[in-house]
């Protein structure tokens, strides 16, 4: 989807064309500037300001679009008084600083999380978060890819993740196409796999980590992380430095997105409940702190107390 | 569905067309019967056991059937000497009271269970165990109709059940016809529900109970029963007699079916997922009896030690 002015990005963003919060913030920083400087207008400023009050609002949770705006909006205020041409190339620079910058932290991810994956080499993820949803090789999968480029016999067992089903539609997809050994399964089966010895942990990625170590991400993580307490196994978070969030202070204080009743009462555009039945449909949970076995992020490995270790890192 | 031979019987059960322990039990009693006695034959009571041994391997773990068939091959075996029209009326009447005792035994279910949901009246349920999969009222939703009839302010949140939807497709459809208050959530949200204090606790149905009270039940059933532990909520199995099985001595001994891979990578017919990805799709799990508050039963409520109290009720 080639997106040319804001309304496409925005669209892209809201609808869940682009998704993962890595590849939202990469597109929120270049929808800022997307099609600027096409035409005579010596305005910029105010054009990518309400650019930016538009997409900061195309979904609530997921802390990278709010932080890369702002990360741009820092650099069009120093810039606001250059003259047009250099002020669209500074913003340009950034995006592409940016979108480098997830290229690298997903790699750094990967190398961080590559001992976990060798202590652990047959893991449940949920939804996607891999190559799909940032701009490298992921931040959940990017361990799982750089274990099976070494040779270590990695099995991904990959939970479809209803409603939207991101982890049969991308997970499985990317995964196969990698060549990794990996199993679908529905939401309802890692407490079999678990209980069977099937696997040896979870790891996810996230959209926001608060700053107590409180995880936001795709709803059945949290339950996937009560079914890591009850049967013992570690369950892991991946992410890079932009989704900490040491301004919230707790998952209380995140925002759930709320979603339309469509997504659980159709299934690929067919009906598969009774007609206007009510329903509950929350894109997120919130994973409290001490179910996280740790936070795998671009630069190094956290653990608890997560308020201490995310302050140390975040430097706030 | 008009079942007149014994074959659409077995295909109506194997393909799930009538499902729900009784409610199996119930199809096989008749369909060892059905269709015979239209012609002349005075083998009845070898076809009967044909069709007994077909009809035993229609599906593997829900015992009801098995139930079913061994009563009704004992009524064969006491009239196998009895004339032809006497034998086949004779089996008639056994099917019919089969068919009566469910009908029954639903009503007594609801009843034992009605003090449950009155003190814990918002409740999720799981898989359909309602009118749908029964004959009468329902194992799991009894209780939940004669609260709602009662003016109890019930309120049932339903899980979708993948792969197959009994959840959206059947409990939600007679729930709704019922006027029964009710929300449909996908497989990942019941967490999110219990972590915001929305429900009392969990009410399932089940195909087969063990002698040490392990139950075998739709696939993510386990998944519920170890929220409910984490939140320190109560999780109610429902049941009549017949899904008593004292000769299996636990989960471990129980055949869990495993279905065919299009049910986790297609919903009505369409792809939902990469073609050939490895999948693993057991349509049951087995919930360990330390999990399991109580089993409400036509012949009353029971508590752990389960291997005592169901012993004392089966007499085994």
């Amino acid at each position: 989807i080639a997106c040319h002015d804001v309304d496409t990005v925005f669209e892209a963003i809201r609808n869940l064309r682009v998704r993962g919060a890595p590849a939202i913030g990469v597109a929120a920083a270049y929808g800022l500037i997307t099609g600027l400087g096409d035409h005579e207008n010596e305005h910029e400023f105010d054009l990518v300001s309400q650019r930016a009050a538009k997409l900061r609002v195309a979904r609530p949770t997921a802390v990278n679009l709010h932080w890369a705006i702002n990360r741009m909006m820092g650099c069009a205020e120093r810039l606001r008084n250059e003259g047009s041409r250099n002020f669209l190339n500074a913003l340009e620079s950034e995006a592409q600083e940016i979108h480098r910058e997830d290229i690298a932290a997903c790699q750094a991810i990967g190398e961080a999380g590559l001992p976990v994956v060798r202590a652990n080499p047959r893991l449940i993820t949920h939804c996607n978060a891999g190559a799909l949803a940032v701009s490298g090789i992921g931040t959940a999968l990017a361990p799982i890819y750089l274990a099976h480029h070494e040779g270590i016999a990695v099995h991904v067992y990959v939970s479809e993740t209803r409603p939207l089903l991101q982890g049969s539609r991308l997970t499985a997809w990317e995964l196969e196409r990698a060549g990794v050994p990996m199993t679908l399964v529905t939401d309802n089966m890692p407490a079999t796999l678990m209980a069977r010895g099937r696997v040896d942990g979870v790891i996810v990625g996230t959209d926001r980590v608060a700053a107590n170590g409180d995880v936001a991400n795709k709803i059945g993580t949290l339950n996937l992380a009560i079914l890591c307490r009850y049967y013992g196994l570690p369950f892991y978070v991946a992410c890079p430095l932009s989704t900490l969030d040491p301004d919230t202070a707790s998952g209380n204080d995140i925002e759930i997105e709320q979603r339309a009743d469509s997504e659980v009462t159709h299934f690929g555009g067919q009906a598969s409940a009774p007609v206007g039945v009510n329903v509950f449909n929350p894109a997120f949970d919130i994973t409290p702190a001490d179910l996280v076995t740790a936070i795998i992020t671009d630069k190094g490995i956290l653990h608890a107390p997560y308020d201490a270790s995310i302050a140390a890192l975040t430097g706030k």
